[in-house]
């Protein structure tokens, strides 16, 4: 069988840099699981000795500490310091941008809007740098609730958002206040994947999706590869392949998740290649 | 005959105010005509001796020269100063913004995109203030063209153009640049005139709309009145009124168009209150 990698698949920049920082860090632990992927963390842990802290009260003096992709709220970071521990910054630069900026802006007078949900690690860490007046909203509605405190606005975006959703926030923030400064801080990689799925499954006749099955970006991979090819199947490994499926079948495609390694990419290609 | 004045006409801010400098500034002459309205013109000249420049040259020592609402390019205002003229700025504070802002973003480094007419004084005004990269255009295709010098685009708007262009061009700037700063520089005045003349147009059986023939906005005017009230003239003055139009009727509503003087919309309201 023949075997086509999309051309976008697996993991972005900032997570192919983190789990580099990691391995080059043996003994060293990661303050939560640094990707969704418990074989990677498993491989890490096994291979480099990369531990995990469940809670900043884990921290000793003098261990080495690893910061996640998606960063740390402000006083974590102080915390961990005063810990004197040993902090290790995988932070993706692309997060680092957007908390950099609302620091900046809310130091020179702007309200700092960030588009994103609330609840993820990602915004908690970006707000957190703020030192006046910040909201999160993830609907365009939301800003009908907001009384900025200034008329400058300054916005930036959770990395993972769609753009589309982005624009109609901005849109409304422009028609009613002086001064807005928009901060493009959305990330192509997700959506560079869904792109290189989308294109591929309209030329193969079998799509593998490789990833979590609670993955909720591995999912909509599934979902684009199936608009166009229904024979579209996702599995975790390679021991989930079924070799019936690739019966009658010349050309197949393959994809896979933002926190799936490419080791067990490759190990999926491998078999395919010998039915 | 009863009559109904719209909620927004005539005059904007700026206009009114620069009249009123010009009062205020007998022996005095403007850079270019004031506003586009000949009468109003003759009554300055009449009253108050403001007379009309039509080129700098004209300009001798000690002479007082009047700015108009939209400004004039920074280098002729230069010359005028080198001239020794005691110069009067009766340029509207909606227009010295933009210059402002286009001025400090071009050394802050930030490109400049200005959204207007290229050709309209009040753009050539506001271009000629900054100091590095600057670009105007009307229509968001226009960006395709466009290379800009830096990664931060500044951008202002002409003050009568519209928002939903404008955000448009917005959204295209956003999403090919790393930080977009919008100045919404938009004036309401144009807009609140057409919305008033909406709103009054569909409670009248007839409606009059003062000012100059060729008046772009004036026309406009008209235009939207008919759409709810056919029996919606075009006057610019009480002269041309004619009592047929008010046969059977019972409520007149009056607009102006925005180079129209009070004056003038109060000798038309008279007249027709009296048939």
């Amino acid at each position: 069988m023949k075997v086509k990698l999309a051309s976008n698949y697996g993991f972005c920049f900032g997570v192919k840099r983190a789990i580099n920082i990691a391995e080059q860090h043996q003994n060293s632990a990661t303050m939560g699981p640094l990707i969704h992927n418990q074989k990677e963390i498993d491989r890490l842990q096994s291979d480099y000795k990369v531990g995990l802290y469940e809670n900043l009260e884990d921290v000793k003096p003098n261990d080495t500490v690893i910061i996640r992709t998606h960063g740390i709220p402000k006083n974590d970071l102080k915390t961990l310091k005063s810990k004197e521990a040993k902090v290790i910054n995988a932070t993706c630069p692309f997060v680092t941008t957007p908390q950099q900026i609302v620091k900046k802006m809310s130091t020179d007078g702007y309200s700092i809007l960030i588009f994103g949900d609330e609840n993820h690690p990602e915004v908690k860490g970006v707000k957190s740098y703020s030192e006046d007046d910040v909201h999160v909203i993830l609907e365009p509605t939301e800003l009908d609730n907001i009384d900025f405190k200034y008329d400058k606005i300054a916005t930036v975006a959770q990395t993972t958002r769609k753009k589309e959703k982005y624009l109609e926030i901005v849109n409304k923030l422009i028609l009613k206040n002086k001064e807005v400064r928009v901060f493009n801080t959305i990330c192509d990689a997700t959506f560079e994947n869904q792109d290189a799925a989308r294109e591929l499954s309209q030329e193969v006749d079998i799509m593998i999706v490789i990833g979590g099955k609670n993955s909720s970006n591995t999912k909509q991979l599934l979902s684009i590869a199936q608009e166009n090819c229904p024979q579209s199947y996702l599995i975790e490994d390679e021991k989930e392949l079924n070799t019936k499926w690739f019966e009658n079948k010349t050309l197949c495609g393959v994809t896979a998740g933002a926190s799936t390694p490419d080791w067990i990419i490759k190990k999926v290609i491998n078999q395919i290649e010998q039915y």
